[in-house]
């Protein structure tokens, strides 16, 4: 839909405010499970010590969710009507987002009909799907990870045979015997079909890895030769190679997704260059583009304004002939694919002479290292004094010791502070990243130092533990040396393979975003689906923590490791036994995504520097779209009509949304995001010796 | 050394019975330590039950230590002798030979000298060396493993300091309190900085996951953040690095290994032409050589049948010519490119029309699809027999209908077998390596269903649970089960994913000979070091194993997972904590082993086909040794003399043993071996499309 309020609405919709709006109504619609009925939002987790969770009164959240239902429903509308009737038709995000809205709202009212007394809640299974709907980049993911599927189910079968034949002969090795002091093995983990698939399965994953063998290995050291080759074929040949097939596949995707984007781009450009061009002198042979109006849409694209300056200097470079040519349009956008320089501002001019020799002194390398040796030493000093202390409690310990030193410490950061501002000037100073994570936390350091000392005023008197303000002085001067330990983390830029190992980490956790999202998804929907599970099921013990929502985080640590296996055994109930079956089924799955979870680890095939060029060179990608679509170029276009429209058509939807209709959107932040997640892709026909090279190159 | 006398001597050195005697005396050697003093061979590993292990009367194993010491000695004396004192000053390798055998000597002296009373036998930690120098393949993992580990340093260090800063926050978090009931977490896990470090240590293995947190989460549910920090930062973000680091390296230094190969041969073909037409006509302008003489060659040259077929085929068809120019002849060799095709038989011809009619029905892939469907069938009635059985000890089993069913199947797959026979023939069934497999577990599945027959008479009389024969007839039944549990493997061959997945496990198993030998190295390093230190360090309570040799098996199993911290916890004892810090050094070597296991999963990126196809290759590499260094070939060599040794000389110490030593020998198995495991190279040029493309065309 190409008109003019329509494309006014197209603007309105895209801005940023209206998204965070969506984002954050997604955000609450997720958290109203921490609040909603069932909750465990208590600060112990342990069921004897807890209190009992606050109770919404029914309605309250109801509520929050009909107001957030309203806002996707017009979301929905919105979403719809630009994209037109036929568009709407082929594109299942968008049938699926109205059927759980749909289902979210039919719902919703038989839960308010019945007053919050409803034994299922659908729509708290449905809510990750807004998530999920919103993101472009997680779609994507997604994608690719129904891709995955096919190809590594042949692997899984391969585990599940390894699995059942090995459960047999377990169950054939192991078997019930006269002598009951032999039994050992098959009581606690060979009993029946179940238990011995579940510890193998468990073996599996390295969690019962020593006990389960050992009341064979008592009886008989050849036992443990059954063990060792279950773990040798399962955990490291076919959990690996799945691991590997899973890498294969992601980067096989990866470098595609990066293939597209390029092509793209290059197609956005070309699309640029025709609606500029039909504007400009048609009675030419060569198509050609005026400068000015190129320069005129630079000026209105939403880009980094270091790109912007770049290709607007490469334009004015044909301003003498008043035209460009295809060639020359497309060649000042390779102006994307250079890096900035990062330039740092000059030292600041000093007139004294002693001035001058002090800011040598001060702006010299070896300030730094000093600057880290006394960071360490803070560091050893709190050290020192927690190991002397370890067996205090904390009312027992001299804080005034450990205060008066960090004090000495912190006085020296603030020292150094001065003098480099002095040396660099402000913005010189602010110009290393290093040295603004530096002053910030000096800056909080002296802010509680102050603090401590107007509240408790250790000079004066010594302290008086039965003081009571809103923390203690042990919980003061515990964050103070938290932060000295945390600003320890300075010294990592100064070791160089440790910064590029430390920058990469940092890129890699950029780059999980779409995991981590996904992440989120599956465990929601598990742990929803646990607690509607287990609410009844399993009857809290006094030594046992009820399943809840927490669960979550519980779940996440252990990731794929069933430590309620070793707890379920125990009591047997048939009720548990259910339960325990579909457990099984949900660690297999868990297992699935513990196996999604390892392959980000080899996705990021760090080819380090290799990669941080593909960071960069996804990066550039992300402003193809802007770049193409200013909101200039979106009203020449409308001008303009058909003919670019249809060379847009041709090129699918996406497309679409990048070039056609983005032109009026200013930008397309998950248009943005996707673009620099591509980042992931290590563009594999480097060999390392090249890689070295280029390493030695941009060094 | 190039004479008559020292090539004799090279041909018998290099011959195959020389170099098994040489491999079954290091096998002795390193099995010696089951059998010494310290030895724990006995069949129960729980102290309380285990018989007092057989001591060897002294001088029993010094005896046989002294053969193997000499046959070393010998070993060393032909080695040295054959590349000559220039070459041995340079060999790093065979200096530290002599070394570790003069070290060794000494102490079997000192230790005989003393009856065998001494402290500490230095000579069984060298004795891995023994292994790992009589293996080329393992010395090239050596280096690369050592070429990976200054790469590592970074990450270790930045773990490292992750480790401590964590520890130092940790312990600023969980310091003792007032109240006792808080003090949960510090007691256990956060007591002082060797408690506090080394929980914090297993964390990042996972070994003690949910445990670690559960006081201080039971406490105040944000605890687990901590540790969900820590875990993410630490365990998926650093270790995974880590492997991909190392990955990294490995992928690098095996693709420089498969071009170093590649260039090998290559140099090894221009040599043997160098050679061939020094022979020929040297009035001839342009070098040739004469068909019937590489003919000749490839008559006496060792080397797979298929390929000698092909490279001679290749060659006769310049036999017309009678000469080869120097382009021919590197072409005739690119037959060993080509990968050899499988050819069946041709099925046997009948002349019966009936016999024919039923050789196509046999021979009809239904039969197998049966076959498969039986063998599912009979593994299902064992697991339903099974799980029946479970609660029901050997003796109250009724054998006899599981003997009765397992007899019908035995019969069918003993039809199946003869029919097959019948439809392919004896050669045809064979050729099918399924068939074989198959036919072989019927045969010893028949053999043992006789021999219970003929012991027990089932037919005529219900076993007597009193019967005392060498093993009972649940113990038969039981070996009977669990070969037609193993015979079930027979499907993966006609699952096609699965079975590319199988042989994929199974060249990847191949390929990590090499690494499993330095693992044993490092394991027995270690287990004998750990006997020395923990003999008398830790006194065995009537619950705990004493750590032995068989530490080893344990060791295997855990692989880095130390489940030693929760017992070596309990008792308080000094010289225990001493242990401890030991403990913890070795526990961070052993995790270092770990990642070394970690990177072989990643080594084989299983680009599937393509990797198959890089196997074959090196497998075609592995011959060039052999093709160029025949026997004949090789006198000639004396007789050319200077030109091609220069040239071999000048590629430095590998190339003189493969070309111009080798050409003595008739089969050096280590050159060999070596090249066969470059197969683990992935060509990381090819895009999985690509790789799709080959897969679709191989099949």
């Amino acid at each position: 839909r190409v008109d003019a309020s329509s494309l006014q609405l197209y603007r309105w919709y895209y801005s940023r405010i209206c998204q965070w709006g969506l984002g954050l109504t997604i955000a609450v619609v997720l958290l109203l499970a921490f609040v909603e009925r069932p909750s465990s939002l208590s600060i112990s987790s342990d069921p004897r010590y807890r209190s009992q969770p606050w109770e919404p009164p029914c309605g309250f959240t109801e509520s929050f969710e009909l107001v957030c239902l309203i806002v996707f429903t017009l979301d929905l509308a919105v979403k719809s009507y630009l994209i037109g009737w036929d568009e709407f038709r082929k594109s299942k995000w968008l049938i699926g987002y109205t059927a759980v809205i749909t289902v979210s709202v039919i719902d919703w009212v038989l839960s308010v009909s019945m007053v919050c007394d409803e034994k299922l809640r659908v729509r708290r299974l449905l809510r990750p799907f807004f998530l999920l709907q919103n993101s472009s980049l997680m779609k994507k993911t997604l994608k690719c990870i129904k891709r995955t599927l096919p190809e590594i189910a042949s692997v899984i079968l391969l585990l599940a045979l390894h699995l059942c034949l090995f459960t047999m002969i377990g169950m054939l090795l192991f078997a019930k015997t006269e002598d009951p002091k032999k039994n050992g093995e098959w009581e606690l983990h060979f009993r029946d079909l179940p238990a011995s698939l579940t510890s193998l399965l468990v073996l599996l994953t390295t969690a019962n890895n020593p006990d389960v063998m050992i009341p064979a290995y008592s009886l008989n050291r050849l036992y443990s030769i059954f063990f060792v080759t279950f773990s040798v074929i399962g955990t490291y040949c076919l959990m690996n190679l799945l691991t590997a097939i899973i890498y294969n596949q992601f980067r096989g995707y990866l470098l595609l997704s990066v293939q597209t984007s390029i092509i793209r781009r290059r197609l956005g450009i070309r699309a640029a260059f025709q609606v500029l061009s039909c504007q400009g002198v048609q009675q030419a042979a060569v198509e050609c583009v005026r400068v000015d109006a190129v320069l005129q849409v630079m000026s209105r694209v939403q880009m980094k304004s270091y790109y912007r300056a770049a290709v607007t200097t490469e334009a004015q470079q044909c301003a003498d002939v008043g035209y460009m040519d295809r060639e020359q349009f497309r060649k000042i956008f390779d102006e994307l694919d250079k890096d900035r320089i990062e330039e740092h501002p000059p030292l600041p001019q000093y007139d004294s002479p002693i001035l001058q020799r002090l800011q040598v002194v001060f702006s010299h390398y070896y300030l730094t290292i000093l600057g880290n040796a006394m960071a360490l030493a803070n560091v050893m000093s709190i050290c020192t004094i927690l190991v002397l202390n370890s067996e205090k409690t904390t009312a027992e310990r001299d804080n005034y010791i450990m205060e008066s030193i960090n004090l000495c410490f912190i006085l020296y950061y603030l020292f150094e502070m001065c003098v480099k501002i002095f040396a660099f000037g402000w913005r010189g100073y602010l110009s290393y990243k290093n040295n603004v994570f530096d002053g910030l936390l000096t800056i909080i350091l002296l802010i509680l130092q102050i603090t401590i000392y107007l509240t408790f005023r250790i000079p004066y008197s010594h302290w008086n533990p039965s003081s009571q303000s809103v923390m203690s002085l042990w919980e003061m001067i515990r964050l103070v040396n938290m932060l000295i330990v945390f600003r320890f983390l300075r010294i990592i830029p100064d070791i160089k393979l440790m910064a590029l190992v430390a920058s990469t980490m940092l890129d890699l956790l950029k780059n999980l975003r779409a995991f981590g999202g996904i992440l989120v998804v599956v465990y929601y929907v598990f742990a929803v689906f646990g607690i509607w599970l287990f609410e009844r099921a399993i009857k809290p013990p006094p030594q046992m923590r009820r399943p809840s929502f927490c669960s979550i985080t519980s779940w996440w640590s252990t990731t794929g490791r069933p430590s309620w296996t070793h707890t379920a055994d125990t009591p047997q109930s048939k009720k548990k036994q259910q339960a325990g079956v579909v457990m099984m089924m949900m660690v297999m799955m868990v297992m699935m995504m513990v196996v999604v979870m390892v392959m980000m680890k080899v996705v990021y095939s760090p080819q380090l520097v290799q990669d941080l060029l593909c960071v960069l060179v996804a990066h550039l990608l992300g402003h193809v779209g802007q770049l193409v679509c200013g909101a200039h170029l979106g009203e020449l276009h409308l001008q303009v009509g058909s003919q670019s429209q249809l060379l847009c058509y041709r090129c699918g939807e996406d497309q679409i949304s990048n070039i056609c209709s983005a032109h009026v959107q200013r930008a397309d932040p998950g248009a943005n995001r996707r673009r620099i997640t591509l980042s992931t892709t290590p563009t594999p026909t480097l060999t390392p010796a090249l890689v070295t090279h280029t390493h030695t190159h941009t060094h």
